[in-house]
């Protein structure tokens, strides 16, 4: 329960808080989604040594963030494949090099919050310190340039407001959203170094519906016209709205809770002022998935090559 | 809009309802998350005879549903492999045999509602008529022998009311959970034939998180006690609640609206008044899992060695 536990790190570091008194009873913990456990794994010996963890809806695109970062931080080798950790399911993919975990969490609030809750438990069996977690992703913009990378300050719900509510036991707890400001500024810096494409930090809107809960015209039901769509995104974009998602109002308030230094990092598709459907071609597309990936590689490679400790 | 249309039905036949104005607008409507689409694709062609469509999390298990609905009707090839349709995305797995279409949703709310839009447009685009629809899953069970398959009623939420609230321009819209009782009954009738395992009808707690959200000891954050796990999921059990899952809300609600017929088939994978965790090993969790797919493949067939019409 206590963020400091002088057994398990140094004075100055910083361990992954769960809050769960009852973990303690238990023998083994099972983590089913991953399949991996306590009585199966030998977890400090596979993940100890993870200080970066980057997740994002698709497996395929983990795996090449793995590829590619395993690259940039000059590990690779180049007749490896890099084996799925949680082979033994279809869940979720998982990949590692060195310090940096990589992991697919689907789409959707609920299929990254029971990613989440495995990996805080993870990493707190495996004795991980002074772990920082990014989440890169797509998104929809509001009044941006395709291709902008956002990062979150703030991630808000359907009626802005910076809050994440979380049920339990039938009633609802109010979570805080925020993301980390001086990791946000850290990357907003690293992406003025690369100068490759715009980079923003703004708030992030999270809706439980890709089609009506994000006032799209095109699903296939839609009971609302084009100008109050049109008026409802100018109000987001006025309450500092800058692009739209489906993970981040959990992530942050989970991150914020188990002391995990978060990051937002989602590029934008399209701007939803002007449409809905994504009529980009592929490879438009696919360039600009690449730039989440980039900057959050350039930031790890500048962190891992900086001598400078936590505190 | 109209959910009878003569120019594209017989007097008897039910189409899928779309209940969107603005898509008749589209020039070509893209299935993003299905990398499918009315410019690319012919999905009359495509898809025009399917009359079943079965839906689960797993990509894995949805393609073990084709090969073995394959081999039930005696349509399969032993050296054919099942293309997966969606093979250009890994959002989600689709394959077909004859009139049976299988795809995978991944976990959550929000994951099952981005493919059922995509999946209503897709059959009104093929001008699909009479479909019957089911989620195949797992669940845990409250005060059930593991391994019992329950057939949902309504789906209700958290505080056990039969409702599932869509949020639309920052508003919430309440729909009705209610699934086709007729549907249920005859699924019924198909197990005792089949007489393998115990099938019963009742409610579905549908949850948007599988640790805190049903009121699980054993996530990364718990800030309850047993005897409140426990006298929460007596109340849910006293409403008529049998297991708890996190698609059937949105999926009831959203088949309704669409003049869907649709069932909610899911095996107990624990009984979660007696633990937490999934101890159970491999090839137990496997077998139950291949009771769903076994008792809706029963009722395909029945159904299709039927000669009787649908009025």
């Amino acid at each position: 329960m206590d963020a400091k536990d002088p057994k398990q790190s140094t004075p100055c570091s910083s361990p992954v808080g769960v809050h769960n008194p009852h973990l303690d009873a238990l023998k083994d913990d099972i983590l089913y989604h991953f399949n991996l456990g306590t009585g199966t794994h030998d977890l400090p010996a596979m993940f100890g040594d993870v200080k970066f963890v980057c997740v994002g809806g698709s497996p395929w695109r983990m795996k090449a963030f793995i590829e590619f970062i395993a690259a940039e931080l000059r590990m690779e080798d180049p007749k490896a494949e890099y084996p799925n950790i949680c082979a033994g399911t279809d869940r979720y993919a998982m990949y590692k090099i060195g310090p940096v975990l990589s992991i697919s969490h689907g789409m959707g609030i609920p299929s990254i919050a029971i990613m989440l809750h495995e990996l805080i438990k993870l990493l707190h069996h495996a004795h991980c310190t002074d772990v920082t977690i990014f989440r890169i992703g797509t998104s929809g913009g509001i009044g941006l340039e395709p291709g902008t990378v956002v990062l979150t300050k703030q991630s808000v719900d359907a009626t802005f407001l910076p809050k994440f509510e979380q049920m339990i036991l039938g009633k609802t707890v109010v979570r805080n959203t925020d993301l980390d400001q001086s990791l946000a500024q850290e990357l907003l810096q690293c992406s003025k170094e690369l100068n490759q494409f715009e980079t923003v930090i703004g708030n992030t809107m999270c809706t439980l519906d890709f089609y009506e809960g994000q006032a799209r015209l095109d699903g296939a039901f839609c009971s609302f016209s084009e100008k109050d769509k049109q008026d409802y995104l100018s109000k987001a974009s006025e309450a500092g709205v800058c692009n739209i998602e489906m993970e981040s109002s959990v992530f942050a308030a989970m991150c914020k809770l188990s002391g995990l230094r978060a990051a937002v990092v989602c590029v934008t598709l399209l701007d939803r002022l002007k449409g809905d459907q994504l009529i980009s071609s592929h490879e438009v597309l696919h360039s600009y998935q690449q730039r989440p990936q980039l900057l959050v590689s350039s930031y790890i490679k500048k962190r891992l090559n900086s001598k400078t400790e936590c505190c």
